[in-house]
């Protein structure tokens, strides 16, 4: 009964590659969008990645500021990588203006990130469109929902990027996807050459009104999203980003993950 | 994309019946072994069982002493009820004399208990047989694996009372189970008719070396488990008995909760 696999199985131990056992190779690498974890510092980032069984993690500038120095940077790369963790990108980081899209992808160099999970203003597509070519760096454009009025879907990023560069790209962030009243499974399938990067989560409603929650509590078909993931042979990271109860996620965060590994050891 | 079912998907409020909305009924009862929150009091350890989304408890003795009065038995049973949990029994009990057999019950009747999982001398069982009777109050005898002369598995029990009445029957630990070399799936079939509780969790090895482990990190094949207690209809709680981490267990719990409850999403 011992087995082998990668991804997101058993309790990693220091300084070792993070999660190493499951009976079936893991069909999805599943890992933490940081800001999850806003509250707290580094260290202890890493830590509660490492105890929810995450191997994978992507920087919110809290963890990282976008103004560090190289040393910084280094600093901060070499502690996650010591702690076994795989420190894949950054975001969700703003690009109103030339500066800041020039800062994030110097910044994702330095740390040898591979994706940029971004929400840059429409205009400051040509010159993102040139930066991933010049850094070879995908960027994965994340839609808020509802609200927000530049990105609400994955379908509006879509239509603007589809004639870019390959490495111009979607985060789907599958909460506010649902809370714009939009099938994530439908929209895996057809932004499938374009999707880089998935924010997991589950919501109380399909509408703007729509609460963030626990994997498994809310409305979300996560059995048939995941389904769609792996038919797509979706090679990115699904990141959990679980906004309640920021100053003590670690259970909601650690339920989310076992929710969504009870899942895909049956789909 | 309403729901609504049973017992373990939405987050508990105040007060109200705890879980409550699901896609899919739900098609297993989930609860708690309060061993799991062995170090904390009573209604910290109340607030953690409804945060795991768990909507029954089995007190262990350290949340409602075996030798409470009346009054005590009563307030605990009051408070358990207000926070929204269904107490449907205690243990594991140990009961080497006929006092401790007579205590047992007379517990369990006071705080309106269904089910008292127990590990009684071989000796005892004429008299547990006798008052399942007289109590109407089902026992569930808890195997605890190689180390255990007595009850090493779920079957060395079987064999002993499937003669006696109908009310005497088993809790399968599935960790000592597959500690023993048992397999739990087969066992789940053969013993379905005196089956009464289970003791979820995982474990890191087949052998007596085995430790245990969040669910779905160990080598237990909880799918298969699970498919088999629903084949069976299986109409008990399959109560987490998370025991690692005895002082931070929260985490391991969630996931536990979310790995069965992602599992059942599917099966």
């Amino acid at each position: 009964m011992a087995c082998a696999g990668r991804g997101w199985a058993a309790a990693p131990t220091a300084a070792a590659p993070a999660p190493a056992c499951s009976r079936k190779p893991a069909k999805l690498t599943l890992g933490l969008a940081s800001y999850s974890l806003r509250n707290f510092d580094l260290d202890k980032t890493i830590a509660m990645t490492r105890r929810a069984g995450l191997g994978h993690i992507c920087f919110k500038s809290m963890h990282l500021p976008l103004e560090s120095t190289p040393e910084q940077i280094a600093a901060a790369v070499e502690k996650t990588k010591a702690a076994g963790l795989v420190l894949y990108g950054c975001g969700v980081v703003t690009m109103r203006k030339p500066a800041e899209v020039q800062q994030a992808f110097d910044y994702a160099k330095a740390a040898g990130m591979t994706t940029i999970v971004a929400m840059p203003l429409p205009e400051m597509l040509p010159l993102v469109n040139e930066k991933v070519q010049q850094y070879d760096i995908k960027i994965a454009i994340h839609n808020h929902g509802p609200g927000d009025k530049v990105w609400p879907t994955p379908q509006s990023a879509y239509e603007k990027i589809q004639h870019l560069d390959k490495r111009v790209g979607l985060c789907m962030d599958i909460g506010h996807t649902v809370r714009a009243g939009i099938d994530p499974v439908e929209t895996t399938a057809k932004c499938a050459d374009r999707l880089y990067e998935i924010h997991m989560k589950d919501v109380t409603a399909a509408t703007a009104k729509g609460k963030t929650t626990q994997v498994g509590r809310g409305i979300i078909d996560v059995p048939n999203f995941l389904r769609a993931l792996i038919k797509i042979h979706y090679a990115g990271v699904v990141a959990f980003e679980y906004e309640e109860e920021a100053n003590d996620p670690l259970p909601g965060l650690a339920e989310s993950v076992g929710y969504t590994k009870g899942v895909l050891a049956v789909v």
